[in-house]
């Protein structure tokens, strides 16, 4: 057992999807959320700068004695959770391997989609994963940029936003994908709108629940579980406060945040 | 007279836009370009944030002996450009007040409209400039976050674009407006979609052009024109070497960019 917090970031708000998939499995733990709102998003940014920020991040997260960090952000787990895990004494854990490891349980027909940032896609961590576990898998990635801005400003219902995924889509469609990989932490707000286009014969799936899942299994299995009473609050910090933060940060994890504090992780 | 450079900049390749426009009105100035690609974008961060990476870009300009700083982006201008101008001791323009008096000769009906990222539309910086000038003026505002990610996803014609357009435009085709202020300096691209959209009837004020203008005669005005001979190169810093730079550069710029270099501008 081990009482300390667990440590998860991502680049803005989308890793509340993982909170909230922690929380819901793991009701005990006491979660430190660092969202880096001041430098969102990472998904357009180049490597170097991804591992600089996740450096800054998790030195800060070190600071609040978390007992793991958790990489709740796609982008930061494909660039720096190989960094991160040399440099860190404690348990890392990103967002890939348990989408991985849930994609090729899901799929029966051997044809994978993956949609994502340009960052994540272009990265080629889910792809070489996939490839490394079962090289006769048929992958087909689709950076999907304006997902995030659609969802940010709420529009999950809009026909625009029908129309975009129309042509992101379409190439996953017609490579006959049974799974499909949402390589985002933002993506799983989107889940209704992409069964309606695509169909329950496609699976979906979601980083946020398959990395809280691989979690708790670790936690289980290393004897790292906090055995204290009760529901501790979260703990949110963010480095910049963006405007509409709580109604934006309220869809992501469902329910009204109550301890936000801004803090900056340069000087980290 | 003055032969030291321009420095220019803004959250990261939009303001390459005034880039353009300046160089070609003064064709041999030297210009120096700082785009925060590490942190882009702006347009959704607080006021605080904004502020301070102004600050540290402004001192990075500095340190390269420009004579005057040209502020090529709406929300910074909007945020930080009474603190630079408090702080320097060289002038600093910025991209308002020249769209301002261009939409003030513009119109003809006083219904003016503006579209700009929630920041600079939420600073109310537009607004109450043109209501102190003209306290007659019909001004509808619309914040539209979702234009930078399709500009630089090159999308200026898709069909999701006409989309996101008509439901962005529509308050503003209502209040009958005859001007539309371009309130951030990615939009110049978007001019032909827009005159598709709204008509030749509506002018479009475009804050590259006005503000290269205004620039042009503050320098002459005030004897700081350069009397250099030929054109020499521009220089171009980033904090971050975002993926697809070069192509999306010069969709903006309308050339190759001959000297990029990655700065860390932070410690600034």
């Amino acid at each position: 057992m081990d009482n300390r917090p667990l440590g998860v970031f991502d680049s803005g708000i989308g890793g509340l999807t993982v909170v909230r998939a922690l929380h819901e499995l793991l009701p005990n733990e006491q979660l430190i959320y660092l969202g880096d709102t001041a430098r969102v998003p990472y998904g357009n940014k180049s490597a170097e700068t991804i591992i600089r920020y996740s450096r800054e991040i998790s030195r800060f997260l070190r600071s609040k004695n978390v007992k793991a960090i958790i990489v709740a952000c796609n982008t930061a787990s494909a660039y720096a959770l190989t960094v991160l895990r040399a440099e860190l004494n404690i348990p890392v854990f990103g967002v890939i391997e348990p989408g991985v490891s849930a994609a090729l349980s899901a799929t029966h027909n051997n044809r994978v989609g993956i949609i994502g940032t340009i960052g994540t896609i272009n990265s080629g961590a889910y792809q070489n994963r996939l490839r490394e576990q079962n090289p006769a898998l048929a992958i087909t990635a689709q950076a999907t940029p304006l997902l995030v801005p659609l969802i940010e400003e709420d529009w999950l219902e809009h026909s625009a936003t029908r129309v975009i995924l129309d042509e992101y889509l379409w190439p996953l469609r017609l490579a006959g994908i049974d799974t499909l990989v949402l390589a985002c932490t933002h993506y799983p707000l989107l889940k209704p709108t992409l069964t309606n286009l695509l169909g329950h014969h496609i699976a979906l799936v979601d980083s946020a629940q398959t990395c809280a899942r691989f979690v708790h299994e670790a936690l289980a299995r290393d004897g790292l579980l906090s055995t204290a009473d009760g529901e501790p609050p979260l703990e949110v910090y963010l480095t910049d406060l963006p405007v509409h933060f709580q109604k934006a940060g309220g869809r992501f994890l469902r329910k009204t945040l109550a301890h936000v504090s801004v803090v900056s992780v340069e000087d980290c």
